[in-house]
């Protein structure tokens, strides 16, 4: 069966853009996705993926996908719009992925994107976020991610002594590498004070530990591997991709909150088809929506220990130069999280990576094996990619 | 490459179910495709689809593929919720045949499903089903779908001579074929006279020309083909699919309104992979959201030549004992049209006629291949089905 390859990569800078559209946004992404790639143009692809999150509460827009469609003019073989809550973009990259590997497509445009800022106030956006959570027996008592997410940071504070200073130690380190990502929502490097100091969102969580409200796009080509080299002299190739979804969706179904469980498998179906171990990883974009989840996220892939995630931060093994660099594009802290281009800027990231393209202070020298992990839900819908030269 | 079976299929009554919520009736779907295929539980599928148009707006619930995870009990190592307005069920048909084709998982899960009565008025029910209509250039001024297929037909009607004594006979012949079907919106016979003269909804569209507005789920289990007879005696396979999506999404602009043109491209897909031509297609499950809508179809996909339409419908080629039986479980226009299910039960009405399991009256004599059309938009995002034992 065939390889898949990334050949062509672009994305719009992330941030509050109240003078365009979703449509503009995706413009911008998929010009320069096209650019970076050659010898082709939006007629030539054949497969279209959009992952977008809530474009009906948001834009009151549905069919989003023949809606694109029009404002990129592409024609498809194959079309699908998919949703996943967070994890939409990588459920949409491995959506398209399917289209290529199947030989449905030899090259498929995978199109991330979110434009949060459409309604007037912020409590409506809150509101339309809170849509992802079960309505009935959770978002009517006033859950949100936030709550969610200190619950599972209070208890792996709780089992495993970590402290609120080496959560806020993660943020420091994305904060660092956005400064240097000029399309990163959040430029303005930060200290561990800051972190601590910031306001309160729902205890232990303060404002710096919490990502913010993003518009933006992003996009990938993909293309069959024996052709890819018509298209870049630098395809990355995706080498695994591994998908787990739980039968839960409320917190309280859960039984621990001190792991991702579904990541576990994810990432372990991941290595398994890339033929690899945690190890092996030399850079990684991970769903740091909340300082817990990249310590969470760390652990369940195995770079390191399940209870270590705090020291293991702490100790810089997680920065440039440490074990596995972790979100050098500056993460969902930094970079911004619009919620279905999420998951394929983190894939355009790990591409730069690898075609050792990143500036100085974010590149991993020598980068070889790259991951993208992205969730959805409580980290009950997980997915993670695998991707080489 | 593996070839992709359907081993199991169930569906709920389609109707008005004001007592039962959307993963209810996912619940009661999933419940008979398990039974009706053997050897497997829902713990033993491997992949899960979830196409579903509007939970956002008619439930107020996103990431719904993580919240029928959890009602249906199914952890899943490939996840999607997909959504391409009308054309979702067979966009996630197809989204989980790429799935086991691609060798990604052995078994499948796909589900479609819509709750349109959640909300309290018809007008409402109606505003959401607007938001597939691009908003900006289009829904502002007041587009809905009944306008926009009333446009292709008067415009085929004006070119071809097509006569609404025409239209009528096929909301007659798939009523017909309704009052056969239990399961079935409509189920009361209805006569040329009856569509003639009920409620003009817009011009020459009358109230029996326009599918009803539908709460339903379906299901089918997909499995590879060397396996398929683990788990059925009689797996029908999936022989093509064909797809296109054009790069128009608003009425303004297409160039001809007599002919789907995007629907002869994925016709001639379809028709390409299966190594087939129209004229072998013994029965056929087309997207007749309204009376014109069949027309259109079955001139699109060659079952009769372009503007002969009409005259073959009212020679009775589409019925039972005609060139090719069309719409036998009585079509969107009487079965009824719970957005997200209805291409999942346009695939499941086929298999009961491959199996030779409909009832008389319905059941096409012999029937070898069978084919299922889906649209989305103005038909400007089509998808079509081919099947055979």
């Amino acid at each position: 069966m065939t390889d898949v390859a990334i050949v062509g990569v672009g994305t719009t800078k992330y941030g509050k853009h109240l003078d365009k559209s979703g449509t503009d946004l995706a413009q911008m992404a998929v010009r320069e996705a096209l650019n970076d790639a050659r010898n082709i143009t939006i007629r030539d692809i054949e497969g279209f993926v959009l992952s977008s999150q809530n474009p009906e509460i948001l834009q009151k827009q549905g069919n989003s996908v023949n809606h694109y469609s029009e404002f990129l003019g592409i024609g498809a073989k194959y079309a699908a719009r998919v949703e996943g809550a967070c994890v939409s973009g990588t459920m949409g990259l491995r959506t398209g992925y399917l289209a290529v590997k199947s030989g449905m497509v030899d090259t498929c445009l995978v199109v991330g994107v979110e434009k949060c800022y459409e309604l007037p106030s912020g409590s409506d956006i809150m509101a339309a976020f809170a849509y992802v959570i079960d309505r009935d027996w959770e978002a009517a008592f006033g859950s949100n991610a936030p709550m969610g997410f200190a619950m599972f940071a209070t208890r792996h504070m709780q089992v495993y002594g970590t402290t609120e200073e080496q959560l806020a130690t993660i943020s420091v380190k994305n904060r660092n590498f956005a400064s240097k990502n000029p399309k990163a929502h959040l430029q303005k490097p930060i200290t561990v004070e800051d972190v601590l100091n910031s306001k309160p969102v729902c205890k232990p969580l303060k404002l710096l530990d919490c990502c913010p409200v993003s518009d933006g796009a992003s996009a990938v080509i993909l293309a069959r591997g024996d052709i890819a080299r018509d298209y870049t002299d630098t395809p990355v190739y995706i080498r695994g991709i591994g998908q787990f979804l739980v039968p839960e969706n409320v917190i309280s179904s859960l039984s621990d909150l001190t792991e991702f469980t579904a990541l576990k498998m994810a990432s372990q179906e991941a290595y398994r088809q890339a033929g690899i171990t945690a190890d092996d990883v030399d850079v990684a974009e991970t769903h740091d929506c909340f300082t817990i989840a990249e310590l969470l996220e760390i652990e369940a892939m195995g770079f390191c220990e399940k209870g270590e995630g705090g020291r293991f931060v702490e100790e810089g093994q997680t920065d440039l130069g440490g074990k596995v660099a972790v979100n050098t594009g500056g993460g969902l802290l930094s970079r911004g999280h619009p919620i279905g281009a999420t998951g394929i800027c983190q894939a355009s990231i790990i591409t730069e990576q690898l075609r050792g393209d990143a500036p100085k202070g974010r590149q991993v020298d020598g980068a070889e094996i790259g991951l993208s992990q992205n969730l959805g839900g409580w980290g009950t819908s997980q997915a993670v990619v695998i991707y080489s030269r």
